[in-house]
């Protein structure tokens, strides 16, 4: 029989709370009481089970890996980074698709866990805050990458999407821009914000104001990039410059605009965010903020390993992103 | 070694019959005597035959699926067309990557049989042959997605390169064209020489001659592609249409053939293969064969359920692609 965070509560006459906290080393639990509970849990042979299970040896090598959907171009390179260290490791890769839906989600993390990976790597997580729960149930490490959820159990490998914002935003402004637009996405939830947010910063610093029919939303993929844009070449006057959500709505906002006869970047720059392969298939290629994707991937790989070996490790790690200059931008006509 | 049911009887001092009935939870078996033989089953480290176990209804109800790449947009559709039936049908998907590497994908194939999934789908295998004794020893069934290999146990879902390349070829000459050359793929293997082979016969029943400068290879990636058009833009005559191995390929032959200069479809048509929704990004929007992706996943699940269930199957099916006609391709000027 397995000792569960129960036994020792009912044995150390706390709470089931109260030992969480104690045995993560939690401050806000008494160093005595933390140590009393402590070490009832060792003298009843108690450890949490990944790590038990490293320790003993039973690791089973083989890590669960939690994406969106295929078609998401974003993963590539995350899951090359995530599968460099655990191949480096000695750990086999079990992928799975959540399809972004919250439901699915959770059905997947256990099917992985039944088949008893040691740890799950988890992008682009739709449960957010509500893993805790199944967390505390599940008894396996998670490593969330790109949420910002924070939480007891919840590790997490993030870009910072503000700054990222601003970075385009100042880009475009650098190279002479004044009526700068924004195509967000109306699926991007906080990363929407935050790149929005970062945008809204530059342009302030600047002294730009922003008018309302120059921000727009698309849905994060081809089609919605380009209807958006379709309305944005509306707008009077029209912005010189459109800093787009991700690379899959500036791929479709520089289609839309060709097929109204500019010039990309003579009449119009168009910057996107991911730094994705697919930004070089369109003539002129895709000036871009790339998310340090591989990294994102290693990263979230090598925090996990941390945990499952019980070495210690940050709970949150927060990259910038880079700019890529390509073809699409240039200074206004 | 495999642990047998023979084995464990052995070791038990009981019979199969007692052997497999409790390892099922048989009510026929005293509790403690299937608690013990549980126990050693465990112990030896006894893992069921899966079809064995389909057939008692103990199945995992899980599939695995082996992809060569998450990069590789081709496979998209297939998963989903994957999914779909296995969803349907109460199955979970865990997916792996091969990249390419027959050993790798050899590790991948018995990873997921480790873990017990009840049946495997493996998409543009590279282990072809070889995969024949493994599969004895696995004893897991495996069906491979456009693999043109045969043998026993061998089950396979592909499309018909042959007619799809013809397929390509004819509609250009449809289109009024006469000089036709072929970017095919280095790393194509059989469905290169596949694609090739029904251009050349549609060719050939035009009575159009091949010159050997209008034959070049790219990598099956969009920057072979490019190099390859720069090549073919060399060509004395210069061909006033090509027909690319996929749409990748096709893509990087675009953008080369902009950046020469050239109209497109005007100056050069040009079509690929697959269907890509990449295809879709580029300006002007790429005209393919379009390979039935979703339907190759579909006919794969299905068949493999079907295998799992023990209800008849074709070993082989060979499906056919559509031209979809989109702007890059037109009459020469």
């Amino acid at each position: 029989m397995r000792v569960t965070i129960k036994d020792i509560a009912r044995a150390a006459g706390v709470s089931h709370t109260t030992v969480s906290r104690a045995l993560r080393g939690s401050e806000e639990i008494r160093p005595e009481t933390r140590a009393r509970i402590q070490a009832i849990a060792e003298a009843m042979g108690y450890r949490p089970n990944p790590v038990a299970r490293a320790l003993q040896g039973r690791r089973t090598q083989t890590l669960g890996v939690v994406v969106t959907r295929l078609s998401d171009p974003f993963h590539t390179e995350v899951v090359q980074g995530i599968e460099m260290v655990a191949q480096a490791r000695g750990y086999g890769i079990l992928l799975s698709l959540s399809h972004e839906d919250p439901e699915k989600e959770r059905a997947i993390v256990e099917l992985l866990a039944a088949k008893q990976v040691d740890g799950i790597i988890v992008a682009a997580s739709r449960l957010g805050s509500r893993y805790l729960p199944m967390l505390e149930a599940l008894r396996i490490p998670i490593v969330l990458i790109n949420s910002h959820q924070t939480g007891p159990y919840i590790y997490s490998v993030a870009t910072d999407n503000v700054h990222g914002g601003y970075l385009a935003a100042a880009y475009l402004i650098r190279l002479g821009h004044r009526a700068i637009a924004y195509i967000g996405s109306r699926r991007g939830g906080r990363s929407n914000q935050d790149r929005y947010r970062g945008y809204r910063q530059a342009l302030r610093e600047a002294g730009l104001s922003v008018r309302p029919e120059w921000i727009v939303k698309g849905d994060g993929r081809v089609e919605g990039g380009e209807a958006a844009m379709r309305r944005l070449l509306e707008a009077d006057p029209r912005p010189t410059a459109v800093f787009c959500y991700n690379d899959l709505t500036a791929i479709g906002a520089l289609k839309a605009a060709l097929r109204a006869g500019l010039r990309v970047p003579g009449d119009l720059s168009i910057i996107g965010f991911d730094g994705l392969e697919e930004g070089t298939y369109v003539t002129p290629t895709l000036t871009t903020v790339a998310q340090p994707r591989r990294q994102l991937g290693r990263l979230a790989a090598e925090m996990l390993l941390e945990i499952l070996e019980g070495r210690p490790s940050p709970k949150h790690i927060l990259l910038q992103g880079t700019l890529i200059e390509r073809e699409s931008c240039g200074p206004p006509l």
